[in-house]
């Protein structure tokens, strides 16, 4: 880039903010082991457990404190669906080494209306992924130092715009997804958890149990047993949102050291055993707790502040505490790993909005690498979604997670059926055993998502069962447009232009050297020229024509009186009666324009070539040519 | 105007608004009588009894009540004041039969720095003359019904910009000074207040007087007289706003019926009298009402309602009532004639912009008549001021009177001296006497001026005094801009321009059948044509490049690499190479362009044309002529 060249303002803005651009070829990714993979790909899945063990507990606690007794049940269920769905996406990452994203699997395996149907509920999550971790992760600094709420007027909310927008723009300079950066958070978030859940776990043991006396709550007999079942499935399908974010792995296959594979698989392992430790460890201590810190995310009897499930388990181990301490490093680390979750999907969007625009389901500018080598359209329109969806629900998150994992299961339940029929068509050796894994994986998906769907749909659910199609149809017409204008633009078979000559338009309000500038312009281009005057004022018109017969190099002068006195109209209409006469004229209207170069004195002059070009923007076969003669 | 033809959106908002454009050929004004003269100029000058009597009030019983007895002495002084104005413009109209405003007086007679300063006063007085008028309107409407103030938040702000912006709107769309429409509201108002004041008077004479004991406020000896005359000279100060507009009628000459001159005289005596009597009439009463009507502008005793001084007036005569009687309809004839001088503003501050800037002092296009006839700049301006006065001010008239009647008597005072000089140079016979009483005239309105610059400094003169200077700044700069602009464009003394031919690029991003439109259009062009094509992904190349030898006649492809994958900078970088090897090469950047009719079929392209004429912006000789091929 010639550097020397005057820029604009906004261009020096621009630069100043997102710093020089990269070249193509700086474009390259970090090859990962396993212990930097594990923090590159993991921060969303392990960050769930900041919600999802919480979301059961509110689900069953609300009902009734019997019920909490499910809560075990529950957390098995869930640990067992991440062990079936870890092996399952062992398998995807055999098959597709060079990335298998839910997009890509079903669309390659069960066509294109499946694949923008996993596009659509996988860009849905995204956003969602952005607003709910960093809503929980305000959630627990504002746990961790409960005053902030007496400074910040609507805390929540505008903490969390503040974190979406600094992880927006960050990505926007081109936030490179680093192992080791990355490794200190979520390492340090899975230590101090095993730390508080280790401690959890001895006190729990040796203090009397919290679960109160029985209550059924009113329901009785069958009706009992039915409303309990419906209680229990909602508890479950609240607690399916800590599986958000596991297949994270299998879509960045190529970003591990050789083996790829192994190494990912290795990753993938070691992500959903940790997740699963937690998720139990978590799901234990909370019901062991005593009585007076069972009431999560109620006010806390001692001050006025809300407590999150960590919060309160780390208090439970090491006691409250503002100053440095166990409970600080916790939620502190807590909100890091959260915030870096919202991260992981600045990622994941415009990558996946990139794939849908480069396939015509989106317009094609998502898939364009800015000057920093980042997809900034994406990364945009994700920042804008995310922050809507903050307003709109307060930053609550039991507003928003009834929202959240709908999308990931339909995205997972299209992926492993892909799985399925990739193996049917390939049968190489074994393939039943791969088969069979992601057939069970695919159905197991398919019920949790039927689960999801049928519990949740009153609490929010319905909005994305609704949003996935209206989606796929705007994923579709966009397609359907962009074919039309294939084939429109196509060179064969368009009935062959016959331009019938060129005239050039100068227009022509005073005599002077701009004008002049204009002239000389418009001697270069073929065929007639015509001089235009639009006269509002008769008494100058004998002037400037005398000017004109002095300097005009013998091109005729046409006088459009103006009977309204717009500079504009009488040169449209002017245009339009000759294109009549003539409708396959090339017709060229050069404004000549004198143009300061400091921008306060150029509000002394009305930009009438922009006005004539917004005006004849319809009209075809008129070029407007903007000969520009410079003043200092 | 072709109405057949597409038209956008915003100028089909901009018709249904406005209206239908009006043909010059219907520019007529209506030639008026004295009597319907006096409704279109004299609004201004009447309405301001509303306030200038209160204003007086306010300055003397605020410092005491002992110099409430000065009230009369000051009602005289003012009153004469009116008369020796009066009889110095007659001198004016006889001298300038086509109208002689401040601006052209001075200019004519004093030269352009003083026509400048009128100008500058002036201006700044017809932005206060709004926001004061219309404050003045919606206090006299909040007298007539105060429950309203229960129902508007921030009454008197919101109801004074719901005012300006309707004036202006009913200006924009071209409202005409009609005589017949404004003789309603003022002869209404002039009668109404005859009334008020006649009944006023006699129950004043048969009522004891609310002058209580005299009070000397601290002061005393030499140290009371000091203080007593400031106080009385600030408060005629304050009276003499309601000397403003009164030049009104000495402006608008030509629109009056033959014999114009005589007619204007006649409808002035008339304007003035009038005035005069409303304004001692009101100071008699206010002096005599009863103790308890004489807290001006304070809470009232029965209710917490503001009142103003005619509301007091007429509720001392006819009691209050929020029903239909002499109270209402007193209170409402003064709002509307309040509005109706905000109007006349409207009218003489995008009038007088237009001189200033047919004279070069300030942006051209407030000289220019939009399709209403209307000068529609210099009415968006005003509004813009006006309102932003009154939101500054909180729609305050005690806050705002004090900056305003400055700008008159020094734009009186250039006109009066203006007027000495012209008599001094046409000594026609008898100029001794018209020169001798515009000779008084002058400088007595000097000395007004002084008074009200002196006693008025700290309240808020002080804020025009910076103003008036810094305006004529401004003008002068802008003149001095349109004079080097005009000597860059002479033609003569200029070196020719020699092009050294002329080069087309013609953009090439794909092959298209729009592509060959702009082809079809470069082959229009003279000298040199080259295709260019900037390459972010280098697979796509060979199949450009096949397309192109199929498709592209011959003309050479260009290919630049894009380091930064940006569209733009290639293009800039290889103009900015070749204009150093050929500084005098005029080259167009042809960028074909496939359009889509809709406007969110739009929304799937990017406009890649507008950013390349932006960024070329600033390189001489570069011309970017933009090729639409149209899609359906």
């Amino acid at each position: 880039m010639a550097e020397g060249q005057p820029r604009s303002v906004m261009h020096r803005l621009r630069r100043a903010l997102l710093g020089a651009p990269i070249p193509t070829s700086k474009a390259h990714h970090e090859r990962l082991s396993p212990l930097l993979g594990l923090p590159v790909f993991s921060s969303d899945a392990l960050s769930s457990v900041a919600y999802a063990t919480e979301a059961i507990l509110m689900v069953l606690i609300l009902s009734s404190q019997a019920a909490l007794k499910e809560q075990i049940a529950i957390s098995v269920a869930i640990v067992a669906l991440i062990i079936i769905i870890t092996i399952s996406y062992q398998e995807t990452i055999q098959a597709y080494p060079s990335g298998g994203g839910s997009y890509i699997v079903a669309s390659e395996n069960l066509g294109p209306k499946a694949g923008i149907v996993a596009g659509a509920a996988l860009l849905i999550d995204y956003i969602l992924t952005v607003s709910v971790s960093v809503a929980a992760g305000v959630d627990s600094i504002l746990s961790a130092v409960p005053s902030i709420k007496l400074h910040i007027p609507d805390a929540t909310v505008t903490i969390s715009l503040f974190f979406i927008l600094l992880v927006a723009y960050a990505n926007l300079r081109g936030l490179k997804e680093s192992g080791s950066v990355f490794a200190v958070p979520t390492y340090g978030f899975i230590l101090s958890m095993f730390v508080v859940i280790g401690v959890g776990v001895w006190k729990t043991m040796h203090t009397p149990a919290g679960v109160p006396h029985v209550e059924t709550g009113g329901l009785v007999g069958k009706e009992a047993t039915v409303g309990m079942l419906f209680i229990t499935l909602r508890a479950f399908a609240a607690g399916c949102t800590a599986l958000t974010g596991i297949e994270a792995v299998s879509n960045g296959v190529p970003a591990f050291k050789a083996p790829e594979q192994k190494n990912a698989q290795k990753t993938l392992i070691w992500m959903s055993s940790i997740l699963a430790v937690l998720f139990i460890g978590m799901g234990y201590i909370a019901l062991g707790l005593p009585t007076h810190y069972n009431d999560f995310r109620l006010v806390d009897s001692a001050s006025p502040r809300y407590l999150t499930l960590i919060a309160q388990i780390a208090a439970f181990g090491f006691g409250k505490s503002t100053s440095f301490g166990m409970f600080q490093v916790t939620l502190w680390f807590t909100a890091a790993i959260l915030i870096l979750a919202a991260n992981t999907a600045f990622a994941d969007f415009p990558r996946l909005a990139s794939l849908l625009a480069r396939d015509g389901y989106l317009p094609r500018y998502l898939s364009r690498q800015g000057d920093r080598l980042v997809f900034h359209n994406g990364i945009m329109v994700l920042a804008v979604l995310a922050c809507a969806l903050i307003v709109v629900f307060q930053g609550k998150l039991d507003a928003l997670l009834p929202l959240y994992a709908i999308g990931v299961f339909a995205a997972f339940t299209l992926s492993q059926t892909g799985m399925v029929v990739h193996w049917l068509r390939e049968r190489h050796r074994g393939w039943q055993k791969s088969a069979i894994t992601n057939g069970i994986g695919a159905f197991l998906c398919g019920v949790v998502l039927l689960i999801i769907g049928y519990t949740k749909f009153a609490e929010g659910a319905w909005l994305v069962m609704v949003l996935i199609p209206l989606f796929c149809a705007l994923f579709w017409s966009i397609k359907k447009r962009y074919g039309s204008m294939t084939r429109q633009l196509e060179i064969a078979g368009q009935p062959k232009f016959v331009a019938e000559g060129h005239l050039s338009l100068l227009l022509v309000p005073r005599v002077h050297r701009g004008i002049l500038n204009g002239l000389d312009y418009a001697q270069q281009l073929r065929g007639e020229c015509q001089a235009v005057h639009v006269t509002i004022n008769e008494k100058t018109l004998p002037e400037l024509q005398r000017m004109w017969d002095e300097f005009g190099r013998e091109v005729p002068l046409v006088v459009l009186p103006s009977q309204y006195r717009s500079l504009i109209s009488p040169v449209l209409d002017y245009v339009d009666r000759i294109r009549e006469d003539r409708p396959n004229l090339m017709i060229t209207v050069i404004v000549s324009e004198a143009v300061s170069t400091k921008w306060y004195q150029r509000l002394l002059t009305e930009n009438v070539a922009l006005q004539l070009k917004n005006s004849l923007a319809r009209r075809k076969g008129v070029v407007v040519a903007n000969v520009r003669y410079f003043l200092n």
